[in-house]
């Protein structure tokens, strides 16, 4: 059998210790697991970005890997834990919408609300369930506890407040997801809403002015500091400018409501 | 048997070279290893800082877990390294203070001053004893080597300058050890110090006048802005502001004086 | 056979998610090996420090580790990338000079141009070669695919535009590589460069005014402030302040000349 792979998604900084814990706590345990950071650096309490980080990443990895995200302003209310098998992967997190993506793409197969606390930690603190819930839950998984043994069943997962994209013959109507470290803003638009043979696009943010932007297969085909639309690695459109940033240049923040017309 | 563990803990900076230069130094000489970071984020030079979060993490992991940690002003000079047994971990460390916490809340069971040059590193920089003297003793460790072969014995480690907490019927004086990257302020003050019906209580910084602040169990329980005491995922006593930054707020740093009245 | 190591440098930022999307790739593809990251924080698309972070932390991972190296402004034009065996170590890159340090330090044994895409994810994106290509490359010879198939075989890698430090009897000119996370200048100028006896230099950068400089075995020898030349941990001569700042004080960057006389 091969090694677990275990990916760890949170808002807690950067190297916060945090995420250290809850390794920790994972291979004690369970330690034949590859343990792989997707990113500690989703803005905090903004579960919208969690969820993007999450779609966009854990299809990358092997069926069976079980992805833990922690991204929990409720944390010691009474909000529930999922325990989620969407798309052959395996999913732990806060039921706040953070798996809201990741069940659009795919359904879930099977969903069981965390309530069985023989394997959670011993002591659980109020202000930290990543540590003393989600991540042993991921272990006894990894290490063959039946999945319906967490928890009982329950039908679906929160979903988020995300407008689904409107697409018509001429134009696209979607919601700007994230801004990544270069400044490039990541929408919920998809190349196939769009013409194959589309060159440029007349773009409109916020009801502000509408500009004419190139419609292009890479940053190097465009000067500097043009704004630019192109396809992203994770197929999603993008507007970005040329060795710039655009969420300066453009003045937009995640939730922009963003309008293409071609 | 399982494979060992080994942690670091450092103040290189998020993503430094250096923390890859040691990793490398230890997968060269035993590569069945896991290796988990703990945070290169310590504040440049700040032993307390660093002490703090090897004591907050390291009880997470499995017993016979190594953590290395190099916060290290005094590399170069003639400061000691330490190799120390404490409640079942190894450690590795410049033996100036960052070790202090660990060993104040478990005696160690023994220590040696790391003399041995056969198992470090043919060349030894100047500025870089992480990589050349305690990666390779770790590494060493991990793959069998008696604790004993290190170098001598000796009784102690070194202890840091932080006053312990002076605890009396209806008052608490401790130190801000510590400000997370949320702005959060962990005390060396423990819940248990408290009375266990306290509600809320008269906080004091550093002389300035009195606030009473509520004692409560979650950030979710109050209303944004408002200072706030809670119990921390490690059972300190932390000073927070509910979706703000109580350093910032507060005019806090590491090393200010604390008093709680009930 | 012990786990293959693969080790991770990039320009994306740390903690960034196409990382994680990179380790998703290699381990669907061979999950027995150690993921490493050097780091993430190379400046945005800077080749040259890139290229140094490479030289300096490679050689300290075992023979056969295979480094994949990620700063690629040219993604999505015909740009070439390089599969080469330097020094015992491989080395997947785009080949725009990013291995030219490694490739100056110890010839090339042997080169191919990346162009197997049976090697390759079934679909390629435009902007993010390091997923699509340069990873499962990097998985697949790690599970123990013939160097020879990944693609024809070409000469040399793409050299960098540094000039070669000038060396005479009491003078070296050279270059300032890097600026690391304490503002301290790493240069391409060797300890051997200079006489094993000195113990001052004199220091001109950009033809600015000389200052004599002590050169100083370690950071604690000096008060505070101070600026210093020293030998840094990967023998190449540094400029620092003491417990300071010397790319603020000094107003340097990458790229600036150095010239040290004696």
């Amino acid at each position: 059998m091969p090694r677990s792979v275990i990916t760890l998604t949170t808002d807690f900084g950067p190297s916060s210790p945090y995420v250290a814990q809850m390794k920790g706590v994972i291979l004690a345990i369970h330690s034949d697991v590859e343990l792989v950071d997707v990113t500690h650096a989703v803005p905090h309490q903004q579960i919208l970005a969690g969820a993007v980080a999450l779609v966009d990443v854990y299809h990358h990895f092997p069926p069976g890997t079980i992805h833990i995200a922690v991204v929990d302003p409720g944390v010691g209310t009474n909000r529930a834990i999922a325990l989620a098998e969407i798309d052959g992967h395996f999913f732990v997190a806060p039921d706040n919408g953070l798996l809201g993506l990741v069940a659009r793409r795919t359904p879930p197969s099977r969903i069981v609300r965390v309530e069985a606390c023989e394997f959670w930690n011993q002591s659980i603190s109020h202000t930290f369930h990543g540590r003393d819930i989600m991540a042993p839950v991921a272990a006894h998984l990894a290490r063959g506890i039946e999945f319906a043994r967490f928890g009982p069943s329950q039908p679906v997962v929160q979903q988020l407040d995300v407008p689904d994209a409107v697409v018509t013959t001429n134009r696209a109507e979607g919601t700007v997801l994230t801004v990544d470290s270069f400044g490039n803003l990541a929408t919920n638009l998809d190349r196939d809403m769009l013409p194959r043979s589309v060159s440029e696009l007349t773009l409109q943010i916020d009801g502000h002015a509408e500009q004419v932007v190139p419609f292009v297969a890479t940053y190097a085909q465009r000067p500097a500091d043009q704004v630019v639309s192109l396809v992203s690695s994770s197929r999603r459109i993008e507007i970005a400018v040329v060795n710039g940033n655009a969420s300066r240049q453009l003045g937009v923040v995640p939730g922009s409501q963003i309008t293409l017309q071609w």
